[in-house]
């Protein structure tokens, strides 16, 4: 590849496009752009001789140019020579292949890891539009933080669009978003949609979440799903209320499911789960594909820096099997499809933004060029792009708050009369995410309910800091495997809560007392010492550190875990998805424990 | 078929849904899909046993059901049996086909025919929506006239949507819309885009067409395109002005141009023109088809009333080679997705509209039944609901104004100075449609020009009835056939004028005056005798007459106008398009003569 009028190209401060303001063209810039492609105007960047994956028609063409000016795409096809001019900036491409830029469709950049230290790793590789959801933010610090986080994602070397919070959790108190709130959110250019609604509250308490759905439609915006374990007629009764997604299922059969009842399906492989081998199976079953999409719902850290992001997916789509064009279609004008957006991204075609890559070969998701908003961001896996940090307000930065420092007569849980044991429900652990309700008599000693190690039960309790602060329950867990100390996060999925799990009821005040002087993060402690620790100052669920010590950190507190017995490959994962409002089934938050199946609080003690 | 628990369908008028109604699901009609679905409540309608074209994933599936509520499907698969109860209508369609019901993306209804009438033989095919251009009617009677040909499409048995007028016109008096009537329209959920605004006029002025173009993409609606001719560089800055379809292309190259481009692109199968036959070996190509899409743009009465409507173009679909389930996604998914209209129609599938057709099997478009808006709307090629007939405004009806009686010397042509002949432009046939510029030397006679009958050049005027009632503009033409007499039409494309054609001054006035009597319609005319005539009082471009009166009537005009020379397989056509603005490429309207290579307006006589 031979750079022509570009022989330094600096690194640059990414300021050109605001993705909140309008993609709307004017007659102006529309103007000029038309005057690019007759060759009346010369264009800011060509690239030239490429072979184009056109996602459009599923071929490769080779000998293409693109001429783009300003963020946009002007010109596309074998002449042009009359869109250069001496200012032209033009990259040859001979023997190379141009893709569209990528696209994550469903992610949580709201979680871990601040948006430009994600972008330092997350932008090289190719992707130029990540759509995330929002929620873990609003749960705790409500539109005000939500505006915050979307200040964030702004400016930033390639776009960030968000959805609105579906506001779904099993804490009654957590729930719901204002009317005004959601169409102050949906007004946005940035807000693309309403987030994952999981099945189960649409079916059970329709009454709010439906209206959430009309005014997200009447705003003409996408409804994003979350149709985990849902079939047949709960499913088809899900889809009907105007669900148009889901990046939930783990097998072909409900991938295929979903896709004849007209959902978009997206195939998940990153943080949470990676299914993208067995889905991979798809694509011998000679169906239309065009509703297939990749996404990661979130990746590591150290997979990120490890493995890149939505060019590896894409890669692995490759290598487990999918025809080269089949992939990048899924990462591109599949997700732009399912959006309405494919006016804008998602394909190299006049008018577009231009968002593209150049890759060494169709087959090969090694990014050399990476345009994005028609500025040159990468180059050979070198950011020349910088993301831009932001300064979080102090509200976002003092989001946890608890009335007092709490001490181990908090996790003491009292058994309702005098007597040796009693029977309880607790939390059994069925996989690393998945948990049953059992019912286990459990010790009583001095009117406290007790541990019990033998059976591999400890104490597991949920904290408001948000909505009623301080307010905490306390009930037992088995199979997580803790044999000592405490482990605790305030990161919880669907709630505002700090979860913790321990076997000391001194090392569980610690460890939530540790979070609030933290304002936020992960800690493992045991006899009173802390043995590792996370911050995460940013509404209590992102962190503020650079991608490489968060994720050493991160590892760190992974190896304490697993060092204190916890079985699981992601010991945060598993403690934070406890309050988590979808995936089966009994969850705990401050409010008690709640069967995911009815919906319903169930009682800790069983009558 | 068996109908269970429908013995007697009587012939409904069909008052459910107003196409002009927001198609927005409320809470309570969600709700009640979501308890259809789960079995909770009981569907109107269950179809049981079918083999469903699932257009999503491109397979017939066996053994499907559809249960419907209202005008929307609640449940799709293979239990339906909870649906069903007591006053659910079954219909068992064991050994037969179910497809959505067909979409023509891209037609006139504002010309020639009523909807009313269209429908009786337009809706029992299995045709559920109508996309059309205004344009005709705008151009004539301006923003009241839309509204008043708005109201004729409502309460139909079938959804007839609209695209606003593009309102280009080689007529500078005809063209243009304003602001604020432009937004009205786009503000109507009855209108899903602007109308096909022709490529030249937006790259020879731009200035007031981009401004439509962002006016309407801010309304979140589509651009439709008409790029008939334009290629590479031309077709690149035209598309990147946001145009996101096309339905001229006339072979397989000009489709896969197009295609590559990111339009849909639509094959035209109907009165225009016939290139489905052409354009179907792209079949061959091994090429993602998703954006390809089969329209009418428009059909005769004789045609629809032999042939039918869509159903009949998916049946050539399948018999020029394509697979049935890529034909039928041509007339649905495909198309609906082009509008960002598949969350409503182009699939079966939970929360979607109830429109399928059922038909005998995968391969043959012959509807058993038509479901329309959750209504049984036709039988066995019986019509069951009744089209709404439609009182048009007083306006509407007086349409063609005329200041005086046109006179014989109304059309005389005077040369500038007295000489014995001169050098003037005149329009060449090259085809039915296609014209050319030439210049010929014609004979003067007593300062007056005259028709020269043996090199086959006759008179062409072009008279404004709208914007400078009374405006004549009269030229010459060659090769159009017409031996004796005259033949005019009120229903000129692309402006508001009467085009009439003759050898004879004084018949030429005839045909005229007998329009401005009729308040619209087609005369021919010979000796001052009126030898043919079809009234179209509705606006001036509608018939009122019923479809079989009409195709009778056209038939004759047909008959006359070939009689009197003209060569061309429809006379009404090729004289209504001398006017249009985007068939190349000299054309008249009554502010004289304009080539369209150029977009400037051409004299009549050569320096």
């Amino acid at each position: 590849m031979i750079l022509h009028n570009s022989p330094h190209i600096e690194r640059i401060a990414f300021t050109v496009a605001k993705t909140t303001s309008s993609f709307l063209k004017g007659p102006d810039e529309s103007q000029t752009l038309m005057k690019v492609a007759l060759g009346q105007e010369t264009a800011d960047l060509a690239v030239v001789n490429a072979r184009l994956a056109n996602v459009y028609t599923g071929e490769f063409i080779d000998d293409c140019a693109i001429s783009t000016k300003g963020r946009w795409i002007a010109y596309v096809g074998p002449n042009p020579d009359d869109t250069i001019g001496p200012k032209t900036e033009v990259i040859d491409a001979a023997g190379q292949t141009v893709i569209p830029g990528l696209i994550d469709g469903h992610t949580h950049m709201g979680w871990l890891c601040k948006a430009d230290e994600f972008l330092q790793y997350g932008a090289k590789g190719g992707t130029t539009t990540i759509i995330t959801e929002t929620l873990e933010v609003f749960l705790v610090a409500g539109y005000a933080g939500i505006v915050d986080l979307l200040e964030s994602f702004k400016n930033q070397p390639v776009k960030i669009w968000s959805t609105a919070p579906a506001t779904i959790s099993i804490s009654k108190a957590a729930r719901g978003i204002s009317r005004e709130h959601l169409q102050k959110l949906l007004d946005r250019d940035d807000i693309v949609g309403l987030g994952e609604s999981y099945w189960q509250a649409v079916i059970q308490e329709p009454d709010w979440v439906l209206a959430l759905f009309e005014q997200t439609q009447r705003a003409g915006k996408t409804l994003e799903g979350h149709s985990a374990g849902a079939s047949e007629k709960k499913l088809a009764a899900y889809i009907a209320n105007g669900i148009s997604s889901c990046h939930e299922p783990i097998n072909v059969d409900q991938v295929i499911d979903r896709l004849r009842l007209g959902l978009h399906v997206m195939v998940r492989e990153g943080a949470v789960r990676r299914d993208l081998k067995e889905i991979a199976r798809i694509k011998d079953h000679g169906i239309d594909l065009r509703r297939l999409v990749l996404v990661s719902d979130g990746i590591t850290p150290a997979d990120l820096m490890a493995n890149g992001y939505m060019e590896a997916l894409v890669q692995k789509a490759i290598d487990y099997g999918f025809e080269p064009i089949n992939a990048i279609q899924m990462a591109t004008l599949n997700v732009a499809e399912h959006f309405s957006l494919d006016h804008l991204i998602g394909g190299i075609a006049p008018g577009r933004l231009a968002d593209f890559v150049i890759i060494p070969d169709d087959a090969t998701m090694a990014a050399r060029t990476v345009v994005s908003n028609g500025r040159i961001i990468a180059q050979n896996a070198d950011l020349l792009a910088v993301p831009q940090s932001y300064s979080f307000s102090a509200d976002s930065l003092n989001s946890v708050n608890l009335p007092r420092e709490l001490t181990a007569s908090d996790f003491i849980i009292r058994a309702p009369e005098n007597i040796e044991n009693v029977k309880v429900r607790v939390i059994k652990m069925v996989t690393d995410l998945v948990t049953a309700e059992i019912e286990e008599r459990v010790p009583v000693n001095d009117g406290q309910i007790a541990i019990d190690l033998n059976k591999n039960i400890v104490k597991i309790a949920a904290i408001d800091r948000t909505h009623t602060p301080g307010r905490l329950f306390a009930g037992l867990i088995k199979g997580f495997g803790l044999k000592a100390g405490a482990f605790a996060c305030s990161a919880a999925w669907d709630c505002s809560d700090i979860i913790v799990a321990g076997t000391d009821n001194s090392d569980m005040a610690m460890a939530v007392n540790r979070i609030h002087s933290m304002q936020g993060g992960a800690v493992v402690c045991e006899d009173g010492k802390i043995l590792a620790e996370l911050p995460m100052p940013i509404f209590g669920v992102i962190s503020d550190l650079p991608l490489k010590n968060l994720a050493q950190q991160f590892e760190n507190i992974t190896r304490a875990a697993h060092k204190q017995g916890i079985p699981f490959p992601d010991p945060v994962l598993s403690l934070t998805t406890l309050t988590g409002a979808a995936i089966p089934y009994l969850r705990i938050c401050e409010e008690g424990l709640v069967n995911l199946k009815s919906g319903k609080n169930v009682s800790l003690f069983v009558e």
